[in-house]
């Protein structure tokens, strides 16, 4: 990998595929991959088991769920269904849904950035029913088996003036839910996965990740309760297109030519923008709402 | 008035002038009312003074500030200017601003309906400044005199689950600002006050106001710090404008034949309907504008 | 009928149910009502047949067909696909799609006023195919009995500078189309038809009907071409729900006390407001699905 | 310049920048350039005299301006007023605006995609006149020099099923205007021109060219009146930039090798994709409200 210039990803599976490129063996890592070829789903679950391979990986150990569906850009509403229960499942694994009694979900991000706004379309189609249990008992939604959900949209810090792990931490210590699920759009390295790929992880939402760049992250350490982040890949840095673009290339360089081309490059400039699909204004109202019948699913704990 | 029907209204001053109809004394509330011929700006204070006066008021002591401009919804940028200035004023009167350190806007309502989407406008017009005085301090937004604003939209609670007293109690102990600041579009009696009138009161939000009615209020009872609420009425029930449509009339007939009427003409039906004026849409985005200017010169303490 | 007021509805049967309440008989007016009780939707076609009738009725000789579906304005997606087969099928009748061939489809109103956006949302959700058929042909679209099918929102006047018909006239005679069917949101006498009653009629749209009350009308006889009207009521003006308020009691009293009455009562400001359920924002959005969906298997053809 | 990937911009300066690289000189082209240090502004006049430097520079003969502000992207309300005024300028003297009685501006794009809908919000905030001179003629509006204005937002294709052209060329022979004037959202070749870089030409829009890809044009030629192009660039093609990145290396490269890298780095899959910057859905509200002002400014006609 070149030095000098970090290449940003939310999603563990391509930091994985980085050293699979190099051929670097990580320890500590486990990687298992399953290929759905009716459905054209694949699935990998990237397990972080040890202190040593969450420092190679550059991320904290746990459960790292990635879901593949090319389809997923595509207005097919059997085929959206299909990744949806394909969630519920995921999720009904992570977190024990026949134990848990109460969910928050998070909607991070900025609504008035298109690519961003995928947390906060996603609270927009979730079913709540925290307050009518609150109000009828459980018997009010008709289901004993429900979970109480409730969910909010804490907005980005500039347009609230609090950190979102400050509110959603009022927000937990008020209302007390067993869980949080935290849902965000994240940069991934190739514009391949863009719109086509769900990340679950039990780790929950790590600062600097996002497309906003959230200063601090959502996390059981910091919340007291189990954090679930879901995210959805919807931009690529535009500084690492241009490296990606350059990476074979530069190798047949001298070191401080190499160097010289990334400061010309990659300038300050560059990492004010990204890349991203020309349709992502639809598409992301589309993923939304798979995500949220997916959680509508796992909530109601059939 | 007709028994059987309660007129709503969410203004102290409508409430006021109800008693003044009917010619009644009321013990406990003193008004004052200034007329500002240039600006064309008319201000009246209400204040409630006696417990007394709360009961027959049907809300709680304190002082309620109504500011009548009757070109509020014409886009005339000195005239808003001119409006917002008086906001600020009356605010600085309300709270002392002098003390003041922190303060937290909460925009109260509905972004999905354009009539109660007031609170949540208002807060996007905000200038936030509690983030940027957390990581650089007083001098970091070179200004030492200015107050540190956060702001927040909570939702209602069809959308979150939860009671907006909730999300806000929690981001209050989260957060610990002096003094909250509700935002709310508000139901008139009259719709020769919609979208032309500004309420100031030191009494918070209070169950049942607002044009979605909220179940819950904000008050310093519960939040356990001062609360402001700002209101700007948007809609008049519709059950209200038959009402008085008929008042006069009813008057010459039986109570029998009054409570007939009564019932055939304002329906559960005409409940969920309100009336709101045609270009509603475009006036609210003005009047937010109007706020905020008069919540950012306030803040700026001069 | 009180004298000085004119009620205002854009729905024919509501016309030909004030004549009803009045004991009057209208010549040359043909009534024929269906109701299909196991899917609660209640059919009734209005000819008016003669030039007495169109006098009478204060609209031009035609059909007027109208749909009444209580539960239109709740989101029961098996409930609307009835609804919007019955809007085909009614289409179908009006104009013989087995021969026409291209249809323009026009969304009037103000997409910047919930209640006045109707029309433009269900361009929203159109299947637009004539641009494939005119880049592939026929077999382009796979389906051989497919209609051509285009769309515009003109916008409304104060936006565009330009009456409506002229910009549809225009386009029109571009493209020339065999049939335009333009869709309106209209005003209602009875707030219980609100979102939940659709009428199509064979005579276009005329000057003074819709929300925004449109300056010139859309007709066979300004665009030189077959016009289908399909319009949803989605306000009642406020004036009129005070005056059928007063409507009984007024009768009690003598001719100058209702003109006093109705001059105090029904103000040029009153003209200014609308009445409208609390939840218009979703269901305007909810019902133009199901106007499009209509629309969309009509010009299937089966 | 590399072979086989041909680098996209709609901004004449771009193309003769590439020259410029390439030490090519092209005859038939004039360059006047003028820097206002007081401002911040740079003015470049690309004039296209001849057949042949037409062919060169891939455009039709005409003059193309370039304002670039690099403060465009502040919200910096006196600094917009000064590139409006600049604008209201050069279009004057592009239209003898003394002479010219109507105007009909196009906003071009798609307002369902931020990047792609800065012609529809410059509709959104002009002031419209010809329905009020229509009605009441030239005193009506107060002014006896104004312009008379009108506006339309045609839509894409693919959500009218008709091309722009086609509802355009309708506008024009239905209501006459003496000189449209056409507003789109650009492609740039570079990042750094991105939102802060407005492009006045008296060639009108040209097929292939704005963000969305319009499949015809506007020019002259086919609406028969006088056609101004207004654009902003809001885009870099994702290929651009990766080519742009690639372009100093691959001149080490043998050709063999070059053409092999541009098969695999620039996918038809990266053609989806565009570069564009973080806050573009602010910018391009911001943008198009200077740009709506320059044209408000210029119909004036002080």
């Amino acid at each position: 990998m070149l030095t000098g210039y970090k290449i940003r990803t939310d999603l563990a599976l391509e930091t994985r595929e980085q050293f699979k490129e190099e051929n670097v063996e990580v320890r500590g890592v486990e990687v298992k991959e399953r290929y759905d070829e009716k459905k054209d789903i694949r699935t990998t679950v990237v397990k972080i088991r040890t202190e040593n391979g969450a420092k190679a990986m550059g991320r904290p150990q746990g459960t790292y769920i990635t879901i593949e569906a090319p389809n997923l850009s595509v207005p097919d509403d059997d085929y959206h269904r299909e990744v949806s229960e394909e969630v519920a499942k995921h999720l009904r694994c992570l977190i024990n849904l026949e134990k848990i009694k109460s969910v928050l979900v998070v909607g991070l991000g900025n609504q008035g950035i298109t690519a961003d706004s995928l947390g906060p379309e996603v609270i927009g189609n979730l079913r709540m029913t925290r307050h009518v249990i609150q109000e009828y008992g459980w018997m009010g939604i008709g289901e004993e088996k429900q979970c109480s959900v409730s969910g909010i949209v804490p907005g980005v810090m500039a347009q609230t003036g609090m950190e979102t792990s400050e509110i959603v931490r009022g927000v937990v210590s008020e209302t007390k839910p067993d869980v949080v699920i935290a849902v965000d759009a994240l940069a991934a390295r190739s514009t391949k996965r863009l719109n086509r790929t769900i990340q679950i992880t039990d780790t929950g939402i790590h600062p600097g990740s996002g497309v906003g760049n959230h200063r601090s992250g959502l996390t059981e350490e910091n919340l007291k309760v189990k954090v679930i982040g879901i995210g959805v890949p919807t931009v690529v840095d535009a500084a690492t297109i241009v490296h990606d673009s350059m990476a074979h290339l530069l190798e047949t360089l001298e070191e401080e030519e190499q160097k010289e081309f990334l400061e010309e490059m990659i300038s300050p400039h560059l990492r004010m923008m990204f890349v991203t699909p020309k349709d992502v204004d639809e598409t992301v109202k589309y993923l939304s709402f798979t995500i949220s019948e997916g959680l509508n699913m796992a909530f109601e704990k059939v």
